[in-house]
């Protein structure tokens, strides 16, 4: 067995290790003798998985007895929907920064559920860079962003300043990416299938003092964050093989030596790669703004689109998947998510000085 | 490595020889050199894996192209609110009838979105048995029932009669467990995590008629069903390795002879259980009315508590799992669903005897 160079957008790379534990103990879970798939997830063992999950994602990110780790079915899909459900309340206006793709989406739910205000947008230039320039309403519910766009290869490297609004972050492809202070965040959310875990799950990271700003009224049970908080995330069967997956990463965070060590992987793996783009003479075109660039996904564009489709084949009989951009931009995009080696970004780095020296 | 035998309510025993190949292909799926867990759910071979899945649910259930295979996530529960948030329009009343548990809490979300009428309901008796009597309001939006009540160990054994409304019905503990008429259905829902896969997807099977009713209006995307269908369950990402899992259950189902033959397996389990139980001259005392007994969940009680926690430890020395009765209403309960083998259930049924014949 050869193991491919996973650049794929999401459902994306995991960690060797991690699947390889979870391949060993796949039908006999810490010695029960059934797979973790096949366990009640109140029984004792998995009790210890859910809990022990919840407490190192707070671990990794730095975070105290303030926040809940709720692990949620529906993805992050559904949570554009569950904010403004709880949180946007009358008299107040949820504010959204736009950068597209999924901010659009979730500003979508947003206004079929009460006033929305878009206090900045990239859309004037395609959603090619991160706006700076944004007021917060002095009534606003929260501001929400999307820390990194996986189809515009754009990601924000500051805070924004929410003021005295809850900060509500949707960080689905770059959630522990890098060190930060998590907790100026009132509530983080992403959908686990880039950086931390398989896909079906959705981490949320809720500080306990929002439950508070929950509306009145006879919310539907599943949407509603008091649930799933009081209950620990076991209102209902969590989805406990992605969560478990999910732990497993956080394990291998830590012993990696945690988003400081993290980061430093990442910043590496990004410079050797804008690196090839940007010393290609034009060649290789960076389709984000130099200051917004995302360092988990690079998206470029080369000369021509028949020079694009021949570089994706070849890279495909390399055995570099994933490099097609979303269909809705074109050109190439390479997902270097937490868990894509340095050495797998450097073999594409010299693959593109490779293709262009004979294109 | 000895296997236990696993008696879980949910999530619950799955079919050795399909752990078996999710254990072998896990690091490397259909020779991409990548997990089923770390490629793009738009692969070419991720696709392969869902329209497969999507086609042997139906094949399974006997259905053809007026059908709709759905993977969702967010569990039944949430199904509890997508359905009268879909079909409970203004001037027709939700049909429902209450057996317990996951009817009442499906209940209770019809109640925030519309007019709910119960027609029917086995309250009266601690919900152990089925009722049989009911009359479907001439303006029902649907009839919603449950055909088999985990925590209760009832079940129904024929197909309610909704007249011209369409019938619904939540099959999370005993969906493919038997042969029927499924077309007599215009939505059905599971959770995977009882009989045909690990938690963290719900397999919906929708009519397509059925959205023709859907409600006017602006509704959330991910709570209406036309989102899922028109993407074919990939609007959003979807739960790739619990419905990868599906789909393997699905051609064990289908290798095992079908439903036919699964059912005549799980005839033969219930009949040494119930057996076991009405042959003890009423030291074991089955908890469900003899007409309404469940082929999945054997509930039964001991002479007193004492002997019925002695049970339970002396069984998980035997390495017995999950006998333990649901907290609500104490007692054991044996779940014996399609992955229990009958090797599994007649060591039970041995072990009841000679606990009696000690006790």
């Amino acid at each position: 067995m050869s193991r491919a160079l996973n650049f794929y957008a999401g459902p994306a790379a995991l960690p060797l290790e991690v699947l390889e534990e979870a391949q060993k103990e796949l039908l006999d879970f810490h010695g029960d003798g059934v797979s973790v798939m096949e366990m009640s997830h109140r029984s004792k063992t998995f009790d210890e998985v859910i809990t022990t999950a919840q407490a190192n994602v707070k671990k990794v990110l730095g975070l105290g007895d303030d926040y809940e780790t709720l692990f949620l079915g529906g993805g992050a899909s559904t949570q554009f929907a569950m904010i403004p459900y709880n949180f946007l309340k009358e008299g107040l206006v949820a504010n959204y920064i736009d950068t597209g793709s999924w901010s659009t989406n979730a500003i979508k739910e947003s206004k079929k559920l009460g006033e929305t205000n878009v206090i900045a947008s990239s859309a004037d230039k395609d959603f090619s860079y991160i706006p700076k320039d944004f007021k917060v309403d002095s009534n606003a519910a929260y501001l929400h962003y999307t820390s990194n766009n996986t189809i515009r290869g754009t990601q924000y490297h500051f805070i924004p300043d929410a003021g005295n609004a809850p900060l509500v972050c949707d960080m689905s492809s770059d959630f522990m990416s890098k060190e930060m202070d998590y907790s100026k965040f009132s509530l983080i959310y992403a959908g686990a299938q880039k950086n931390v875990g398989p896909s079906g799950v959705a981490v949320v990271v809720i500080k306990k003092d929002m439950l508070s700003r929950i509306r009145e009224g006879d919310l539907l049970t599943m949407l509603n964050y008091n649930t799933h908080v009081n209950k620990n995330s076991m209102f209902n069967t969590p989805p406990c093989f992605p969560l478990y997956i999910v732990g497993l990463v956080m394990k291998w965070i830590l012993n990696k030596g945690g988003l400081k060590a993290i980061e430093k992987m990442n910043d590496e793996k990004a410079n050797v790669i804008y690196g090839a783009i940007d010393n290609s003479d034009g060649y290789y075109r960076g389709t984000a703004a130099q200051d917004s660039r995302s360092k988990m996904n690079v998206t470029f564009r080369l000369p021509n689109e028949d020079l694009e489709k021949k570089m994706i084949a070849e890279a495909a009989e390399r055995k570099m998947l994933g490099l097609k951009g979303h269909r809705s931009v074109g050109g190439l995009r390479a997902s270097i998510y937490n868990a894509t080696s340095l050495d797998a970004v450097s073999a594409l780095a010299d693959f593109m000085k490779e293709f262009k020296s004979k294109n």
